[in-house]
């Protein structure tokens, strides 16, 4: 095990250890099981402190990655167990169930997962059955790989609400939106290619680019977008293959683009012929009577490809979700489909269709809107009650609050500190490397319900001001 | 547009030019309505006949690569038409939803897809409905992405019966055999690196190798199954990362390899620490008393990775399948899986749990099996009767005869001819190279009944007489 450490460094020590600890892991050099060395021989091996290594290992534990038998010592842990609670992919948008369920007793302001006791059963089981009536064993047919093209339509004639003007032709449905970002890498990537991101990104999407041998490049997001400089200063020296972007109630940040800077963007999408995939998180979810505007609306120039997943708005089960393709890569977005999966659930695509035919989603949206509104702001409110000295910007959308903590208190030691009374917060680290990351946590408050939420942001205070004051 | 021609080469000129046409088209050199050149310019830049060209605009033609325009000339068909009407790879093994009904009137021998008047949709429907009742919104939530649990053990159990031993923790489901597919060539597969496939493959598998950019090496098979000779060989220079093979009723061929041949192959594995891709394409489909043994099951190494999809014997519109992982690839397939689609349809996993529990899927096996069986012994018997001069090895199972046609007749004349009358067959071309390929048709019975099987191969009986005289 060789370990390298730059004691001039920014980054502290027990970081660094963590991190090359966890390559090794992750790349399975440490095999599953393997037994760590004890803390007092790495740390004399390192020259550093005892509390250093310690530091490390406790990381190295809460990132599910080793486990520690008392009287034994540490171990990596077998990637089951991994799996079975949660990595840090995991942790981000699509959740495993386990994080849902089988945390009992926990709030849970780290998954980004919809409640499902808002999901409309009724409804929908109504649609069931009368799919299956209506259409019998067709409905389980194989499909064509862009879709089941009534619902195409449908979708068509759905986004002409959102001021995007397609047809049934560029509608292409795909299992989920995470789906859509690797069938767009696997279509346009290849070794070397860069794309740009945002930075914090969603780390679901950037790993997808990296397993396709590409460069990421971060371009970082100020509080009404992009910082659109530095990203035509990359530009006039980089030729990415696309870049990948949320611009409204972003994810983790919630940040959404200004009206003027989704205008800019498009002007340079047009000078640098730059393509740009707009994954549109979480855009129906507007807390106030301004609705979001997709950058797809201000696209002139067929420039955008659109994402748009019903998970949030409706049920993650569903793994129904659909883009918009620009025509010209059409072909290689089919085929890509094709040999990703054939084709989307067909019975899946005729239920939602029919739902859709029926106009219950439009209900459904505002419902759901309502609810998680409460949600939104109520945890606006604890937040500002309870996080003394915490920032955040007010997204007034979306899943998420985005919040800086106040000096002293890192991420990850408030991530322990709630989780040992029972409350789930995502560490900015998952997002954003380092000490930077270490002063950001996110919130999503959209799976707890208001008391809850009350009660978990109160909790989250008294850690923060416990872990201050241990601190001074 | 430069083609060059080979005018010593045993493959035919109008072949070369087809087989250069359809890349340039399938690169999109050639951008869709395009007008190709005339069939005189051609031919005299050519230098070669005009029917030369005619010929090769013909396949072209019937390839869905072109259309003509009375009066006017051919033109590139663009991509939206030619995926509505099928290509070479959607001819194949999973089909295009077009391709089952649009074809009023056809006799379609061309799709492997099941009936779906077999479907269980009564049995089916009850499930659905009894899981809603059960979970009612947790059925839509996001899920493990190795599956859901309880399914991953219905799984493990009804493996048993097959001589497979597993636990549910080595059961990952996906969704479609064409995933599984896709995911283990993103785990596995980097730039440069060798598969070995069968010759004849299935073309779907193949072009997901290619497009990771791993070499193929073909293995040809012999009735028994693969050349094991040939194959050492190859072993003995190259170190492919896996061998992908159905070893039971493959797709062309209906070849099943020996029981000699499943045992050498896994000492060959041994040997070389070969890792097998198996995919269960149609093993259950068995029309003897003789039930088809996977290779899994003489699996001792854990070198076999099993790829099963319930879209043959089931429904193809579940889109649910699973894999069997060695435990050495577990972590790194898990990861692939996730970031392809996070996680199969939870709801479906449910409905199959439930049915697998209540033993129905057994039951529906064993009807399939006489339905089809039925369809088998009248497609061979027809075979018999009316192609005269053709030559075919009875598999007793699956879903396809491979069926030499008499000299002179070539496929690709054949399919034409057929398809004037109303009957669809695959040409041996879609799987094998030029010449070889064009003494080949692939004739799926499954989804045809029993009154038109008899019809539909007399009318091919009358159209390979037909061109034999013809070539006299």
């Amino acid at each position: 095990m060789n370990l390298s450490l730059n004691k001039h460094s920014s980054e502290p020590l027990y970081i660094q250890i963590f991190e090359q600890l966890k390559e090794l892991i992750q790349q399975g050099v440490l095999p599953e099981d393997y037994k760590l060395p004890t803390i007092r021989v790495l740390a004399s091996s390192l020259d550093v402190n005892n509390v250093t290594v310690i530091n490390a290992y406790k990381l190295l534990e809460d990132h599910k990655l080793i486990y520690k038998k008392v009287g034994s010592g540490s171990y990596v842990l077998p990637m089951e167990e991994k799996l079975n609670i949660g990595n840090a992919i995991s942790d981000d948008r699509e959740e495993l169930e386990y994080d849902y369920n089988g945390e009992e007793g926990y709030i849970d302001f780290a998954t980004a997962s919809p409640d499902p006791r808002l999901f409309p059963m009724k409804d929908f089981k109504a649609a069931i059955n009368d799919v299956i009536e209506r259409d019998g064993g067709k409905a389980f047919m194989y499909l064509d790989s862009r879709g089941y093209l009534p619902l195409r339509g449908s979708i068509a004639s759905y986004l002409s609400h959102k001021a995007i003007e397609v047809g049934p032709e560029d509608v292409y449905i795909i299992s989920g939106a995470q789906q859509g970002i690797d069938i767009i890498a696997k279509a346009l990537l290849t070794n070397g290619d860069y794309v740009f991101v945002e930075s914090p990104t969603y780390t679901g999407a950037a790993s997808v680019f990296k397993s396709r041998g590409a460069r990421i490049v971060e371009i970082p997001l100020l509080n009404d977008g992009p910082d659109m400089k530095e990203l035509e200063k990359l530009l006039q020296v980089i030729k990415p293959k696309f870049m990948y972007i949320m611009p409204n109630f972003q994810n983790p940040t919630g940040c959404s683009y200004s009206e003027r800077k989704k205008k800019h963007l498009m002007l340079l999408s047009k000078k640098y012929n730059l393509l740009i995939v707009e994954d549109d998180y979480a855009g129906d979810l507007s807390y106030t009577e301004k609705a979001a505007v997709p950058l797809k609306a201000y696209d002139k120039m067929d420039h955008v490809i659109y994402i748009k997943s019903f998970s949030k708005i409706f049920m993650p089960g569903l793994r129904v979700a659909f883009l918009i393709i620009p025509e010209n890569i059409k072909k290689t977005i089919a085929s890509a489909k094709y040999m990703t999966d054939i084709s989307t659930s067909g019975f899946m695509q005729r239920v939602l269709d029919l739902y859709l035919n029926r106009n219950i989603l439009d209900d459904h949206i505002k419902y759901m809107k309502k609810e998680y509104g409460l949600r939104y702001f109520e945890a606006v409110r604890a937040s500002k009650k309870y996080l003394r000295g915490a920032m955040f910007n007010q997204p007034n959308g979306g899943l998420n609050l985005w919040i800086k903590l106040p000096e002293k208190v890192n991420s990850s030691e408030l991530y322990e500190a709630c989780k040992k009374n029972k409350v789930l917060i995502t560490m900015g680290t998952v997002f954003l490397k380092g000490q930077e990351g270490e002063q950001y946590i996110r919130l999503s408050f959209a799976g707890v319900d208001v008391p809850e939420i009350t009660r978990g942001i109160a909790i989250m205070g008294n850690a923060i001001e416990e872990i201050k004051e241990s601190a001074d």
